[in-house]
């Protein structure tokens, strides 16, 4: 399609015809959804008029050129009112009525919840409460990286309200001044199962807002001109973000399902969809035709790769990986385009390092994890190299929010620190023992989990560039570097750190359990047990060859050590990659119990992850069991 | 200890006595963490004061007796304050110096953050605001199951007030009108790594609060009189729940460390503890006597077993094994503590059979997955058998809440929906693809995954004496029941569903493939290839032996078919549960990729794990790849 028209000369369409573009986006939506048999018309048609003014008075947006940096983004944190937006696509003229009646069908791009296969879609929506947070990321971006005047739109639901990680977007939109996002709420007073908590309350919803540092705007959301006003409003307010609280209908426009219980997540039967179709006024094929953005460019380019000089560090030398980490993330500050954001906890995970060299592109976060990762998929959604860190449990809080970036196959990075029981006396609730299997069944994730400094610094650098979700576990205490700065490590890679032909058995560990593997070679070496050590730091993908190497030399006898629960981490990573070899006798030791407090020592020896432990399954494993 | 008094014989101490107990508090907090060399004293002493009038003139408590029904609850959101915690412990009698000087050390109960390992402390805290949600679960419990008139009191931190999942409690606790609940905000202005949000701007908060349906009182946090008010007016309000918003300063009482940054978790040295303690007056040893409650029972009686009359299906007849989740529930309701929660898709996980027939031991938790969780873990800690459900992929949004479940030993039951891509056009946001892995790695977790309706019944039926977390994972469409009525289930069981002496290869599936494996091996047959299909519906603890029998028989040919992503689901589960045998080829179909919109059976052809795939992968296997 063509974009015509600029601020000046253009003659915005009159809200008569602005009305029957929200009537034929109802139609639409009730079309594409009947013929797939399912969806959700009337959440659609709920908010076709917020939708319809939007798109054609205020919306500014290239479909020919979805990456133009001053584009608008419009979300739909309502993920499940897909037949309106592909509606909206449709009256844009960037999807055709043949395109459009594939909805929900096999190989289709307009799928039942938006994704990001759509080349207008930033993010995929359809777990509530998450495309506010990702807008609140993208606006971030918008006012204090790029720069630039684009405006950020988001229609929500009145069901997601409910969700406290929109509570946590209010705060930070206000927080940092987001007066370039504009929250629609279409709250239309049913959800799935029946009224929301506050139905049509809309003073309770403004009261809230406003308490959290958002202009309200209440309107009626099937008033055309209110709307228009108030997105007038919205677009030149200049300090505050702007929730615009609309009543509206659900089911709007059709008589026999407004207001009505019983047709969410409905498509109407034919016949009904006939009659609706008939009291909407009949198909109509008008066209929006959405101004284009203004020219700009981002403050910060993009893409720009001077050299990067990584840390490096003394063999022996004692240093945490998350100091590693956070060195190298000021290193790659270099990058005009690398943005870090810390869930208030920077002086942990070491983040800091970045944020005191480059305060500009640091953004705290405070304690909302949710927030935390939705803004590093929003700014990732800008085009930036966006890393983000907490302690490793606290990604749990957000781990929603990583599946769904994993749907969005958003490219964003993630430092958890604090892995295991190794952290010591601070006990369970800080130590991260499900990361490694929650995270590795994540879509497109990478997983790592360095030993020491060297080799973190290694794959800090690598995340920098990798696709997808890239995740580095690291570990609160200080181990000796064991690397020499020119050793490299890859996506996938492994290192054999000790080996022989006459290995009997290999241990393989990563992190902090590398280092009992290696104290507990030593140790059987004394006794005359030779044995390989294998550090592992690529959990997901593992290096199978090197595995394999090693099952075959030691004619399977493998023992995998990991500071983390039984299920799902480092030891079923081996047994998956080895599943269909001629597979070895895997010796598992894990964290099996609920640790305590305690000494780091005191607490890997109590749950069998220590060097004496390793010792003493290689024995068992390999049969020796005599002492020297 | 012996508690002693009532309210009419018992004269309550004084001010200026509670105003010396806080300064021991401080006092022993300093002590305890400097001598475990660590640990949060300066969080400790900002909420010191409003914790001694707590204890002293409000706090209703049997130590003796942790299980009194009326007992009233005290919960540390803010769980670093654990020095505090223990003080208090101290100074009602509860511990002895002595072991209040084993703070953090390994074996000790007093851990860097409070775990129910104490028998006075309700939920493990140290996730941070996680504490007010499950004590709005308790006061729910209070005032709508038990009706008594316990008082819930939680301390939060200001830092944590950052979480949304703090937002989603103040809105449930004013929706379901907790006056018995009663927050005290320790707003001591910093926070980690500098200052909070909103430092001591009060009024920020008031307005949120007042916004969010709860009254608010400020006060200044060191004036106990002020407090003492306060905490009479919050226990006598009848209408709203109650937050005390306590303007405190961080190390209060030390003037070396009062307000200032760069003091969060952290032990004074020696040197410095030694001026702190002379600063606060030194070591004192005051009793503080806390009130007894009044007797009370509960409302509903606990434990009473009537016998439950579980669904029956007919063979063939096609049942979602939701539906059957829901009729399950149904029949449980016999029992009188039986409670349900939901996310607001009733409708959907079925849990409204369970609504319609019991309405007041139901609660709507609107879509606050968070909430949902940290209610049920609350209405566990009062006794109930509680079940939670929403749609399988949305437990995704309170992994951190079921993780430290896990670490409270909390016993909760969770039933998850629509799992996999069997779901259908709803497309990738609404599917469960990790849930397995994630789930799996929970400490206490069982994991089910029923193929039928009968199976889903009895495994329901055994989820509500199960302790630990239980997880059911069902699946949206309707299938055939397979077995009979009197067929008998057991957490880490499995079924042979078909099965010879000439078996050469083993198919294992649950839940939907289940169904697939049996038309696989059906079709196997025709081919003259004998395949054994095990129905593998506990994935956590697995059934190791009908595993091992199989792989024994076929000779090491296992097939493993998921409807989850291939990491660290139920072939990882089979794969650990043989990694120490002589451990069989596994070969694995699960799905790899994005899936999208379509019909159940579109999407599990194109993910390889319907029965073509399976007749394919067991040709591959054995060999036989001729047709018939």
């Amino acid at each position: 399609m063509t974009v015509t028209g600029s601020v000046e000369d253009r003659v915005l369409p009159d809200l008569d015809f602005v009305a029957e573009v929200a009537q034929q986006l109802r139609v639409d939506g009730i079309r594409a959804s009947t013929r797939a048999g399912s969806g959700h018309p009337s959440s659609s048609m709920s908010a076709a008029d917020l939708i319809a003014v939007l798109a054609a008075r205020h919306l500014r947006y290239d479909f020919d050129h979805p990456r133009t940096p001053n584009n608008d983004h419009l979300i739909f944190s309502k993920g499940h009112a897909s037949p309106l937006l592909y509606a909206l696509y449709k009256a844009c003229g960037a999807v055709t009525e043949a395109e459009l009646m594939t909805y929900r069908t096999f190989g289709s791009r307009l799928q039942g919840h938006p994704t990001p296969v759509i080349p207008w879609v930033d993010v995929a929506t359809g777990s509530l409460g998450q495309g506010l947070p990702v807008g609140i990321g993208v606006a971030l971006a918008g006012k204090h990286l790029d720069r630039l005047p684009f405006h950020v739109w988001v229609l929500c639901g009145d069901s997601e309200l409910a969700e406290g990680s929109i509570w946590e977007a209010f705060d930070h939109a206000s927080h940092y001044g987001l007066n370039n996002l504009t929250a629609l709420l279409d709250i239309n007073r049913l959800g799935q199962r029946g009224p929301t908590e506050f139905q049509w309350n809309l003073d309770a919803y403004k009261n809230r807002v406003e308490s959290f540092g958002c202009r309200a705007i209440v309107i009626d959301g099937h008033d055309v001109a209110a709307i228009d006003t108030a997105l007038t409003d919205a677009r030149d307010e200049r300090e505050r973000p702007v929730v615009v609280i609309a009543r509206t209908i659900k089911g709007k426009g059709f008589s026999e399902i407004e207001n009505k219980e019983g047709w969410h997540g409905r498509a109407l039967p034919p016949d009904m969809a006939e009659r609706a179709i008939a009291e909407l006024g009949g198909v109509r094929d008008l066209r929006i035709d959405v101004r284009a953005p203004d020219p700009g460019e981002p403050a910060i380019q993009h893409g720009v790769r001077p050299r990067v000089e990584l840390p490096s560090y003394r063999k022996g030398e004692k240093v945490a990986t998350r100091k590693a980490y956070g060195d190298t993330l000021r290193a790659l500050g270099a990058w005009p385009d690398v943005v870090a954001l810390d869930g208030e906890v920077s002086n942990s995970t070491h983040s800091e390092e970045f944020k005191f060299a480059y305060p500009d592109r640091f953004f705290e976060m405070f304690i909302a994890e949710q927030q935390m990762l939705a803004a590093t998929v929003g700014v990732s959604v800008r085009g930036y190299v966006a890393f983000a860190s907490t302690f490793a449990a606290f990604f749990s809080r957000a781990y929603d929010f990583i599946r769904m970036a994993g749907i969005s196959e958003a490219t964003i990075r993630l430092s958890g620190s604090h892995a295991g029981c190794e952290i010591g006396a601070d006990g369970p609730s800080q130590m991260a023992l499900e990361d490694l299997a929650s995270l590795r069944a994540v879509h497109t994730s990478t997983v790592f989990y360095p030993s020491d400094a060297v080799s973190a610094a290694k794959l800090v650098n690598a995340m920098a560039t990798a696709p997808g979700i890239t995740y580095i576990r690291t570990t609160r205490g200080a181990y000796p570097v064991i690397y020499d700065n020119d050793e490299e490590f890859s996506i996938g890679g492994a290192k054999v750190l000790r080996s022989s032909d006459n290995d009997v058995v290999a241990l393989i560990g990563a992190g902090v359990t590398l280092h009992n593997c290696l104290a507990a070679a030593a140790q059987l070496a004394e006794a005359g047990i030779a044995a390989r050590v294998i550090d592992l730091y690529s959990v997901k993908p593992v290096d199978v060859a090197t595995l394999r190497e090693a099952s075959l030399v030691t004619n399977g006898h493998l023992i995998v050590v990991e500071d983390h629960y039984p299920q799902g981490g480092i030891g079923a990573a081996v047994m998956e990659a080895l599943a269909t070899d001629d597979p070895p006798h895997i010796e598992h030791l894990a964290v099996r119990g609920l640790p305590q407090s305690g000494t780091p020592e005191e607490l890997m020896a109590a749950a069998g992850i220590d060097a004496p432990a390793i010792v003493a399954a290689a024995r068992r494993v390999t049969g020796m069991t005599q002492e020297g």
